[in-house]
Formats: C-alpha cells, sequence, structure tokens
C-alpha cells in the first residue's frame, strides 16, 4: 500500500475538495493552534492572517514542505525550518489581477470613470474622440506570471506592450524581448500607459517617483496593481494634480488610504481599495494549483512552484 | 497611362493619407453642397451628418459605388440610385467597441464604479470575494464583426463564451458553434453575462423584454453596445430596480438620455454616454478600410465589405 502524505490545510472549505489526491491526507490546520497532530509532513498556511503563526512550523517533526498561496514568500522565510521546501503560490492570482488591471485602463482612457461620477446628475457627457487603450504604447513593469498574463490581454486588445524586469532576457510567445528596468529612463517616454507588477522590494520601493513621473508623456495612465510602496505617493499626488499625469490604482500607501488622504481626491486618479486578487476567480485556481502540487509531492516530484 | 478613378471623400483630413492609393484620384466633398465635379465613380459620405445629404448621389452621372465608413447601412439604401455597390464599414468599429464592452463588464464585476463613487468621500470600501470577469458564462447576442471581436477579448479573460446570432450556424476558431436567438429562452438562465451587439431591425427592437430579463439569472449582468432600442427601457428600469439584474449601457432609448430619467438613478446601473465607436481607433482603422477599398476598386476586384 502507498504510503500517505499528512498534508495540513487552512482553509477548512479546501479539505474536502483536496480529499481525493492519490497518496496524501488532507488535515484542517489553521495554525491559529498547535497542529493536531505530529506527522504533518506539508504546510498550506492560510492565505490571510498574521505570518507570526508560520512560528508553529517549528513543531512538526516530519515538515518537509511549505506551500503557500500567496506570490509573496518573503514572509515565510524567517519562519521556515532548515531543509524545509518553500513553494509559492505563483499563478492563482494571475486572471483575476490582470483583468483588474485591463478594466482600471479601460475605465480611465474611456471616461467610465467621469461617466460614473456624472450619472447622478445624469450628465450625458461629450467625450467623443478620447484616446482608446487599443493603439496604445503599454509598458508592463514586472514580467512574472501576472505580467504575463497581463500582456496576453493587452495584446488581444491591440496593444502595444513592451516588457519589463529586473533584468533584461529574451522574449516570449508574447514580446520580442523583455527590457532591463535600467532602461526605463529611455522606455518612459515613449508609452503612454504604465502598468506596475513587480514586487515589493528595496528596489522597486517608490520605483515611480518625481523623476519617472517627469519622463512619462503628458497625460500618460499609471496603473499599479503591485503594492501601494512601489509608488511615492506625495510625488504622484503633485504630478496630478498639475495635470500631467493620470492614475488608476488598486494599492495605495498607506493601505487602507485614511479617508483625509488628499490622494482621494486628487483630478484623475481612480481607486480601487486592493481588490485585485480578491475574487471569485481565486479559489478555483488555489485549489488547481494545490492538487498539481500535492499529485507532485505524493509521486516524488519536484514541486511546481519552488522558491527556496 | 491607367485610368484614374475619382473618389469623393466626405471627411477633409482623410484626403491626404488616401492621395497615394494606385489608380485613385481622391478630392473632398462633404455632401452638404452640389459635388465638386460630376465624374465621381465612388463616393465615401461622412461618418457622422443628416442621411438626407445622400439625395445628392442622384446628381453623379458616372457614380459605381458608395463606401460608407459605418457598420449600419439602412440608412442609405433609399438614396442608392440604381445599380450603384453599397459596401459598408465592417470592422472599422470592432476594436473600440469591444473594448469598451469588455470595460464596461469588468467595471461592473469588479466593482469600478462603486470606488469611484466612494472616493469623493474616502471611502476605502469592503468588496473581497465579488465575481470576477474570469469564469463568468458569457452570452454575445450578435455574432458578427464586433462580436467576434468582443468574443476574442472575452476568451482571453478567460469567459465561457456562447455566440447567439439570427439563424444557428457551425462555429469559428473561437466558439464551437453559433446559437440561433430562438434558443434564448434556454441559453438565457445558464448565462450571469449578457453582451448585447446586433444591428436593431425589427426582428431585435425590444428584444430585451420583462420576459427576458425574467430568464436571466439572479443578479445577472446586461451590457448593452448595440443600440438602446434592443432592450425596452421601462423593463430594464423595473428588473434593475427591484435588484434582479444589473446593467452596463453604453447606449440608451431615448438618447441622449433625459436627465430626469429614471434610468439614470437606478440602482445598478452603468451608463457611458455612446461612446462605443468614437476613440481615437476608428480613424486608423477607417482609412485601412478604404486603403483597401479604393485599391480594390481600382485594381477591377470586388469590394471586400459588399452590403448591396
Amino acid at each position: 500500500m502507498q504510503r500517505m502524505v499528512v498534508v495540513s490545510i487552512a482553509e477548512q472549505e479546501w479539505v474536502e475538495p483536496l480529499s481525493d489526491v492519490p497518496g496524501v491526507e488532507v488535515v484542517h490546520w489553521d495554525m491559529k493552534a498547535d497542529p493536531p497532530r505530529d506527522d504533518i509532513e506539508v504546510v498550506v498556511p492560510p492565505y490571510m492572517g498574521n505570518p507570526k503563526r508560520l512560528e508553529r512550523l517549528a513543531q512538526l517533526p516530519k515538515l518537509q514542505a511549505v506551500q503557500l498561496v500567496t506570490a509573496g514568500y518573503e514572509h515565510a522565510i524567517p519562519y521556515l525550518p532548515d531543509g524545509v521546501q518553500l513553494a509559492n503560490g505563483r499563478g492563482i492570482h494571475d486572471t483575476s489581477t490582470a483583468e483588474l488591471a485591463v478594466g482600471l485602463a479601460i475605465a480611465a482612457q474611456r471616461g467610465i470613470a467621469e461617466a460614473v461620477r456624472a450619472q447622478p446628475e445624469g450628465d450625458w457627457l461629450r467625450m467623443a474622440g478620447r484616446p482608446s487603450l487599443a493603439d496604445r504604447h503599454a509598458l508592463v513593469i514586472g514580467y512574472g506570471s501576472i505580467g504575463r498574463a497581463l500582456a496576453k490581454r493587452l495584446l488581444a486588445f491591440e496593444v502595444e506592450v513592451t516588457a519589463v524586469a529586473s533584468k533584461p532576457r529574451d522574449g516570449d510567445e508574447l514580446v520580442d524581448r523583455v527590457h532591463g528596468i535600467d532602461e526605463l529612463p529611455d522606455l518612459l517616454p515613449q508609452h503612454d500607459v504604465v502598468f506596475l507588477i513587480v514586487p515589493l522590494t528595496d528596489a522597486t520601493r517608490h520605483l515611480v517617483d518625481a523623476d519617472f513621473l517627469a519622463a512619462m508623456p503628458p497625460n500618460a495612465l499609471l496603473v499599479n496593481v503591485a503594492r501601494g510602496g512601489v509608488v511615492d505617493t506625495d510625488a504622484l499626488v503633485e504630478a496630478c494634480a498639475a495635470g500631467r499625469v493620470r492614475a488608476a490604482l488598486d494599492v495605495t500607501e498607506p493601505e487602507p488610504l485614511p479617508q483625509e488622504h488628499p490622494l482621494w481626491r486628487t483630478q484623475g486618479v481612480l481607486i480601487t481599495p486592493h481588490v485585485g486578487g480578491a475574487t471569485t476567480a481565486f479559489t478555483p485556481r488555489a485549489l488547481r494549483l494545490l492538487r498539481t502540487e500535492l499529485r507532485r509531492y505524493a509521486a516524488g516530484e519536484p514541486l511546481q512552484n519552488p522558491v527556496r
């Protein structure tokens, strides 16, 4: 008989859907208390919640792997026992986040926000001749899994896409090449829509500062679906208030944005409350990845999304 | 030397870009006055403006073809002299209209409209877990050139697309088959987003009536980028006010929608002021089609978009 791998899952409602993965016994553990048994080999921590709960990983003598359902994994590293594998949720959030990024860009380009604001007054705005999203030259800064999902959608809209990552590299089936982030000073003036989908690191904190914004063409659009800290908020408020650029932001710094923050009421700024990944698209894609990863682990194959 | 075909173009700024089409002499004629010469063989009427101007087609003894830049052509038929070909602008508006349709759907699904309304108050809404556009089952009612452009974009967003046209037919590279409009009573309850992109005809007027709306699943979304008259506005106001369905409308009946019309202030309704085709995407695509059509005509080839 095949040895059963004991896997803990933090979300109660995912236990049953994953219970038929071959070679795996799934138990529920939300990590708020001690583990329910000591033979857990793979832990799937909670999607949300205090990272400090991960301290309890140290209580598992047989722990071999931690499988996250977030794309970020830096929060888990301090709690990872020696020799334990870490895999992230790369791919789970592509669909939902790329969808919102495109939706924000179309809403900003096509005047959907103005139309919503005009609706209570019954004001049939005249706004023919605006720039479509089609034909725009878009920079996708951050060309990981979500960046590629975004590029794929933008290409379906007849957008000219330029991809940027931390280092230059060869292209893929979507773009001819991936530019390095050092090339931004040359690239920014050529692009009228800029999408941010980089991880927040020391290298990307306040990547979008006054100089970055000044290099964007007049009336260009910044779309941030990464993290608020990638943008210097004060510099953005200044550039938008001056009518130089526009912004559509799903993330802000600070977050939640305080009620009295000037960003809320700056012209040309559209804000959604960090809902990039938080839709019905999440659960089926999380379950699909977990099913793959648990099947692979039980079969002795390498995990699909190792990060460490 | 090749015979030069004299072509009149209503938009002054298109004369020069088309002047290098081989075998064609382009003249400007906006049709507001008598024709500038009597040897015009092909007329490109104005994009907008009173169809009555087309009466002046009768003044052209050598007229062979009328090339429209609109998708609709019914307005031109009463003025078309016997034996004169008519071609429409099929394809010109696909990009801009499909883009807005998807943008409206994402805005409605992802809460962009609510976020815009909450912005003046600085209200960071809690709206996690909403239905993405991805994974929705969408009906595309009207599967011509724009309908296909829309389906292509929806598929890039991982939407399940069902196409409907006046008659059932085989599918294409996007959909397995095209359903007939008679199948709507069976299809509507299975689809949570409905896109309208049919021409307005006697058969489609008030296609969306109280019965249609009652057959949609609870909280389903209707997106109208066709013509306002395809929807019975009173029935829509009633269904939305009752919280049964939602609507995102680029077209209304009447239009412009009067300031005091209840549709403006009905819950779950998002309205843009008929800007589906009216963007920067229009001119380059109009010029591309005209260039093709004029080159074909001058070379003695059939027009690409004949409608009559």
